[in-house]
């Protein structure tokens, strides 16, 4: 996805030492628009507007909105997939403790709760992010976890781990419906790891 | 929120025998359009196509489009406020298979499916549409549960069984990740009424 290497110089495309910077730019940019406002709403135009640059070079990083949403998305999962492989690795009765502080140390930090309310409010308005949802979380990061379980039916197991946290991340950080919303994270820990633990690893 | 008994007939007002019919029509429009839609992309306007009738027909019986997506909403969560009476009554170690047998039950039903989709897209694209679920679902519903519990800490025992139930509607009926979106319900209660009971009144 960087520019290329040769061929004629495009009006509005930029220095090649410009590129790094100006890509993240409008990454940080897409984030942050996808986020507020939902993958529908958002266009290519305010992205670029929210960057600082032409919409043409919007279009010359990344392509379609699809694209600049998948691009988006998949930059701010890539800690996310890294630490998943420490989440499912280590001892079975662990997991799921590992797996829902991992899930409230992600929604407690401003910086990646950002790009979590961005997937998560865009694949409620649109099919098509939706799918990317589908592809990144569902595919990748939870079908991790269920590699590290020797239950025959580990997917459903952890889908229904990952309704319990998704659905409290709804509750509390979406709808903020008290007193869950201001609830002590430590708290929700020590009452949501066991029943993570049980829909893994449970009769 | 029924049509003024006197005064001066304005243009493009029905026949007092046709409101309970007109206003019914826009309601179901209104639910459909916010349940495909979401709240910020439906427009008074659109209902009023939907409906067949003139927009200011819709002004006229229900106000604002809040007003509109408040009442939509309501009629359609009235039969869910009456069951949940029934849901919160009987023996205590039977709450948890009640209350997710009468969630599924809800979301299995296409004709109560459409408005709790509207409920859930709109509560995650606007913050108008977030007040009214935490109004009618949240203090409501989930209040009249908590308040059958005798542990001190109902409320939040409540919104935590309220969360798994809500992740597993988020991954099934919106996100459709599998396998989750086909298992059968029955099996989906057999897994979660206990995780649910384990909640309300659990150590």
């Amino acid at each position: 996805m960087s520019a290329p290497a040769g061929g004629t110089r495009r009006r509005g495309r930029p220095p090649r030492t410009e590129s790094a910077g100006t890509r993240d730019r409008i990454l940080t940019a897409a984030r942050e628009e996808f986020s507020e406002r939902g993958y529908e709403k958002t266009s290519v135009r305010g992205i670029a507007k929210a960057a600082g640059v032409d919409p043409a070079l919007v279009h010359h990083y990344f392509g379609t909105k699809e694209q600049v949403f998948e691009a988006a998305i998949e930059v701010a999962f890539a800690p996310v997939l890294g630490a998943s492989a420490t989440v499912a690795d280590g001892p079975p009765d662990g997991a799921g403790e590992r797996l829902t502080r991992f899930f409230f140390g992600l929604w407690e930090n401003p910086a990646t709760r950002t790009p979590l309310l961005a997937i998560v409010r865009s694949a409620f308005d649109n099919e098509t992010a939706a799918a990317v949802f589908r592809r990144l979380v569902a595919a990748q990061l939870l079908r991790r976890v269920a590699a590290q379980l020797e239950q025959p039916d580990a997917e459903l197991r952890t889908e229904l781990a990952a309704a319990q946290l998704v659905g409290c991340a709804v509750l509390r950080y979406v709808i903020k419906a008290e007193p869950l919303a201001s609830a002590d994270p430590e708290q929700l820990v020590a009452r949501l790891a066991p029943v993570v633990q049980g829909h893994l690893t449970g009769p």
